[in-house]
């Protein structure tokens, strides 16, 4: 009926998890917005193509040349965190204990979906290692099948360099009640449990 | 830490029902669209203020100087609905039934929010109301207390003229067993239960 409005509602509904209900609310909240304030909104979508690329080194995201972490002398170079996603690069600094920088690859291997070890950043990686400046690469690519394969493949195409390849461990989440762990992720906190150092047995080390 | 794409996440999650964490997803997924579908996007919502305001016959919203309905001559100008908000006509539409025209009253009276009388459009309606082509009144503000002391306040201001004054039917929802019924929606269903006229009935009448 009011195309603009409609218009804006096909946009909103092609976002993911925006159905036509919601892209409605939310066309109908903007319209009850001050102008400046959607100005802001069209402006910071408009222009974050433009504004935002990858960082030719790690490839995550930048505004700059290179990306923060990159460019920052205090992140120790000789570690090498790979992730699927430019996210997972947030998600880890969020954490704010890690020291190191990222490689992501742009995906995991999933033949099904045709995603070949050509398709996802692997060659790049191959670059930085030939440099010679990274000791340890920690695989960070999460728990499905499919990251798994791509880090077991990772760990092997790697392997041969003078390199330490590390992933992250497996476990219980923090805080979670034994009741909720599913079977495989208590397997392999069983398989993976480390020891508890009692004062005396730190005593004896 | 990319600047840009912060400022988009705060811009999202200014949007009712979209917190943090979509706000970010949403962001991510625009910097993986191609160029023109996010240019699309922020046109559609860098414009909407400027096409779209509001009908000054109706109130509700229009691109042209009045709205599709307000000047469609098929119409039954006769027979007003009242409604709450610009939305409720875009429902009642897309039910495809109802003939006559809106009047977009612009909420329902709270006076704990501070909505008194002079904040909605009773003074619009009234004007219209004076014209003398205006022969029902449909008051169509909902189910809310608030709605209900709103349908009461204006059946009482506009009951002295010469005007049929009606309001939606309460009763149970399409398709709905009575188990999910709340007991004021069962109350008003019985007390509003309308005779059903069997063949010999129709017959007699």
């Amino acid at each position: 009926m009011v195309n603009a409005l409609e218009r804006l509602v096909d946009c909103f509904s092609r976002l993911p998890t925006i159905g036509r209900k919601s892209a409605w609310r939310l066309a109908l909240h903007l319209m009850e917005r001050p102008e400046e304030e959607v100005a802001e909104l069209a402006l910071a979508i408009g222009t974050i193509k433009k504004l935002v690329h990858l960082c030719p080194e790690c490839f995550s995201y930048t505004e700059g040349e290179r990306c923060d972490i990159c460019v920052d002398g205090r992140r120790d170079r000789s570690v090498v965190c790979v992730v699927e996603k430019p996210t997972d690069v947030f998600t880890i600094e969020r954490a704010g204990r890690y020291r190191g920088v990222y490689h992501v690859l742009g995906g995991v291997l999933s033949p099904i979906d045709g995603v070949t070890p050509d398709r996802l950043r692997i060659e790049e990686l191959g670059q930085r290692l030939d440099k010679g400046e990274i000791r340890e690469l920690i695989l960070g690519l999460g728990g499905s099948a499919d990251a798994e394969t791509t880090e077991l493949y990772l760990a092997r195409v790697f392997g041969p360099r003078q390199l330490r390849i590390t992933r992250f461990a497996r476990g219980l989440p923090a805080g979670t009640e034994l009741d909720y762990i599913d079977q495989l992720t208590l397997t392999q906190a069983l398989q993976e449990r480390i020891e508890v150092r009692t004062g005396r047995d730190e005593g004896a080390h």
